[in-house]
């Protein structure tokens, strides 16, 4: 089969969308799907395709509205304190529970509280007697008539629910394009309806492709990639009301997706192709749309996600969704949420959007609309949105993400302390309710993560790995609630302090202890390479791997150097820089360095042995103003009393937790 | 078995709350449930038990980050554009798509775009072939070496993907207590995570009570009861994430509820009794829990919703739920909803507030906590709150509901135009979308609020029927976008106008026609009273049922009458008023009246029969602030060319459309 030349656009978002929408529009695809009848009992969140009006009156027939007796309004007549009325029991007036169908000819009811029971025998006390309804003593026969007593005369219907006082027949219960909630279903069922017509949930079918995909759980060889991303998407579809239909990884063969996807069209009333977007030697589906059916749109000026394809094939839509997961994320929401919403009668719920200040500047081409991800937390009354990572293959940035800023395509980027407009990932109230931690990573910051959303499911703490210098700096700009340090003052020896003194001069902070831990060099189980310290790292033979400048740990590592005076470019791969420990010790591991400085507990979890450095503090940075709200409160006393939390951290290794919690310094 | 003697408190709400999770928390009942290990395909919305952690990394070997050829990037060092560098394919150069594993040794990779592809006989573009992976051209052999020439050195791992680039093995993944979203099953899956613990979803038994209640579709006798409360708090668990065990009606035995409490707690988290909680004959619940656990609270200060019963049986909570379904919603959301959170290790999200202001006066009892549904509407830029029915049993006032006022028990009402906060049940997105309509009811509108929502599904139109006069001065105060009219001046026989001249001076107001329609008395098929017009009404056998003062129709009445000289007091039923004509239609069929005014189509709703009284106009009066608004344009579009609504109209029965949409007056 022959391939054709198919070239990549860049088509503005807008003109993509308003091309495409014109495209569905002519194939007819901007209505909603025929609907189905379903049971009401089985409606829940499903859409109405048609109004539904009641059958039935609710109540359908006149019905006591209290426990009581219900009487004749005109024969209570003149009842009053001075002269009471009697009505016979059984006759005048008759016991009726709550729901209970007046009798016939009777207009009113009596409260039970406001009658009093005569028997020719004895006085009962004014509660009702139990059998009294059941006709025990009703009509008087056996030993003498019983009457009720009143003293105030009733209006007519008093305290009766006559016919349709809730519904009434043929009254409009649910218009058409109503989502069903669990009200609606009472009222349709009060109103006598047990089926509705409900809009069919559109089938979207997805197709993963790639010879290299395998499905998750079976044996990895180099070269497999999860698939996962079918699993995202089918997520997705559910939220929006759709029905899902994943079928099995396709080989990267023409003939193969071409049958899957002519069989996904019989089936589905979307379909979509995953990966085989771009211009790589197995990205086919351009090219077989284009043989069945119309590419619209193939290639949007948009980052992530910019080869996504757009088609048309029997007239069912077609979006070929790239393969990083964060593109496949944002081009699905963009693409393919709105034809799902559609296909229901339904209108895409606006995202829920925030005002924040971007805590740093970020770059962004010239041409493509950006959509970065960002954290946000609200310090000080302020919201703050903090870039993740930017790589469409990162989905943990998407996982760790609390929103989407979208960076215009005629913008060259956004300058540190913008007001940005941030469309929410998560609830806006989980976003205040979280601690934001900027600074130095330690592996108890994760766990302190998880024990404080263990103790406190509401909350959340959020923590970038900026360096030790860079929280300092993030707290001095009012950004975070606390910062990980741990900055070594070359001259006095001493930890944290000296740089409070001379960085956060206009602000109180009190410094907290959170853990000693060993700094060392990591290297390979057996040490292959035979590196013993520092001094190791001028062998032409040995790659070392380093942390961002800022980091405490790269004070440490230039004043190592500096003892035994290593010039820093004689140190291969100084200049390659990761951002976390365990980054660290990731790439020393995977062969990229030999050895890096970081902490034991980032060589316990992923067993490489380890070179003692230094044994260091680390500090948690927190300014007076945050230092006794409630939040933070919580978070010291899980750092000071959470035994479970407490031994966890030794568990980590090379933890020294004798100072955990306490007070180092306040100024 | 004895019934006990239990009498029905009037606990404040706040201490009720505070009493029962008191007595929860020592039974243990404020823990999350014990997890259980499900699929990570089946996990989406559960809730995490427990923190996860990679398993493996992600990407777990070096892979390419782009379509072109690795390389070690020593190999590259000093290409330029004048001394371009050449590599031999399968050599130092081995053609790789994005994502392909690193081949060992190589460390960088250089995009297709920027390489030239040399090869001994002829110059291939710059567009990579096919076959170049599949090994065809590696290597050589056959017919010479290839080569790709570049122009530019590579740094160390340029365009590659190193091991743990997302996700590094041991990485905390998701933390204890976090739901689970569509990127997050990606995550997990790309981190090697196939299966995970997350809390049981808590299984909530629901046992509807009452001799009287009969399934759905049931054939219906008087005194029967649609059993649809099971429903609608079934569908409210599956929202907050549980489970809703639904058991078949239990009839009002002693027996036989102990039995079915008995056996829910066996099976249930939560048990929750419908009915049976208020103090009526066959009320049990009460007794039957303080028999086998204890009642811990029996009636709370509030309305609706007095009769809910607490329970502790068997270290198992057990809700009482009052039968009339604003009351079982309510204390269903007030007292089982954090139970079901919390069983799930979440705490309950807040509800959406709004500030609005009340648009009538509201009178609520001192010592009761009230729960007030309202409308919403965005009129002008403020936010409207009207109050719909506040009957317990009033199912359609929570359909209708955008949201639930609560009026402290310390208060005695709240005045007209008070600054109150709602609890929204709608998005408030679709209540700013929604058109106010206040003012005399006809069936038209019910249609148009459909054909609204059919032709535009993020709009509403919403209806509130004071009559003509209401509607006239709810525009006045600035509360409606427009009112539905037909008030009959006496003196000049001219409909509506005379009104706006005489009310509404400081208003320019668009009078726009609907309908002509036909207004006349209802009586029973068959006419059995024989009722011949309204000099009938003076009959004492002849039972009238009115319209509210400012009714359109009321007005009628009145003129009728007078021209006839009937004096108001010689008509039976003048004082029983009704709200719509459906109200006045469903009375006359229930045989609360004999006959009432109401125009022809709610005649024709019901089978009545219909003797003419007059033909009128009615109009929709539109302020001009309003009328050239995107929103109530769409709604002309619809009365002015809608074939299909236009149809509808007619086939409701006695309207007359010649003029529907044209406008009438402007002043």
């Amino acid at each position: 089969m022959a391939k054709r030349k198919i070239y990549l656009e860049n088509i503005p978002l807008a003109e993509a969308l308003e091309r495409w929408w014109k495209k569905l529009k002519e194939a007819g695809l901007d209505k909603p799907l025929a609907g189905e009848r379903i049971p009401v009992d089985n409606s829940l969140g499903r859409v109405t395709a048609e109004a539904v009006s009641a059958k039935i009156s609710s109540p359908f027939y006149h019905a006591s509205a209290m426990d009581g007796y219900a009487v004749r309004f005109a024969d209570t007549f003149g009842a009053s304190e001075t002269k009471p009325k009697r009505l016979r029991i059984g006759k005048e007036s008759v016991y009726v529970d709550t729901g209970d169908p007046m009798p016939e000819g009777f207009d009113a009811v009596i409260m039970i509280e406001d009658v009093n029971i005569i028997t020719p025998s004895l006085t009962l006390p004014p509660h009702r007697p139990r059998s009294a309804k059941r006709g025990g003593r009703g009509g008087g026969q056996g030993w003498g008539e019983e009457f009720i007593e009143i003293i105030e005369p009733a209006t007519p219907w008093q305290h009766v629910r006559t016919i349709g006082e809730d519904i009434v027949a043929t009254e409009l219960i649910l218009p058409e394009n109503h989502i069903i909630r669990p009200v609606d279903i009472g009222a349709l069922l009060g109103g006598g309806i047990t089926e509705i017509v409900v809009r069919r949930k559109p089938k979207v079918v997805i197709i993963p492709t790639g010879t290299e995909l395998v499905e998750p759980g079976a044996e990895l060889k180099k070269g497999n990639i999860i698939e996962y991303n079918s699993r995202i998407l089918g997520g997705m579809v559910e939220e929006w009301g759709g029905e899902a239909i994943r079928i099995k990884p396709v080989p990267d063969d023409y003939d193969a997706i071409r049958k899957a996807i002519l069989e996904a069209i019989e089936i589905g009333d979307i379909v979509v192709i995953n990966a085989g977007a771009s211009l790589g030697s197995e990205d086919f589906t351009a090219s077989i749309i284009e043989d069945i059916g119309e590419v619209i749109i193939h290639g949007v000026a948009i980052r992530p996600g910019k080869p996504v394809i757009l088609g048309l094939m029997n007239k069912k839509p077609v979006v070929g969704i790239p393969g990083y997961p964060v593109s496949a994320f944002l081009t699905f929401r963009l693409f393919v949420k709105p034809l799902i919403y559609t296909c229901q009668g339904r209108t895409v719920p606006p995202e829920e959007r925030i005002e924040a200040k971007l805590s740093r500047q970020v770059a962004s081409p010239l041409g493509q609309e950006e959509f970065l991800r960002v954290k946000l937390g609200e310090v000080g009354g302020k919201l703050i949105a903090t870039p993740v990572s930017r790589g469409a293959g990162v989905l943990m940035s998407l996982v760790r993400a609390d929103g989407i800023v979208r960076i215009s395509a005629q913008s060259e980027g956004l300058a540190a302390g913008s007001e940005i407009e941030v469309e929410l990932l998560r609830q806006k109230a989980d976003i205040l309710n979280t601690i934001v931690c900027i600074g130095s990573h330690d592996n108890t910051l994760d766990l302190l993560a998880n024990y404080l959303k263990k103790r406190y499911p509401e909350m959340s703490l959020s923590s970038a790995h900026v360096g030790s210098m860079g929280g300092l700096m993030a707290l001095k700009r009012g950004e975070a609630h606390l910062a990980g340090t741990h900055l070594l003052d070359e001259e006095t020896g001493e930890y944290n302090i000296p740089f409070l003194k001379r960085l956060l001069t206009e602000k109180k902070i009190v410094l907290v202890n959170l853990v000693y831990r060993e700094q060392g060099l990591l290297v390979l189980r057996g040490n292959p390479k035979g590196i013993e310290g520092f001094e190791d790292l001028q062998r032409d033979d040995v790659i070392f791997i380093n942390r961002q400048a800022g980091a405490g740990t790269r004070l440490l590592t230039d004043k190592s150097l500096k003892e035994l005076g290593i010039e820093l470019r004689e140190v291969k791969g100084y200049d390659h820089e990761e951002y976390t420990h365990m980054g660290v010790a990731s790439a020393v591991l995977s062969g990229i360095a030999d050895t890096g400085l970081a902490i034991l507990s980032s060589a316990v979890a992923l067993d490489l042995d380890f070179i003692p450095v230094a044994k260091e503090r680390y500090d948690l940075a927190i300014p007076e103003e945050f230092y006794n709200s409630e939040m933070i409160k919580r978070l010291l006393d899980i750092i000071r009393d959470d035994e479970e939390f407490r031994s966890h951290v030794l568990a980590l290794g090379g933890y020294d937790i004798s100072d955990m919690g306490k007070v180092i310094y306040k100024g």
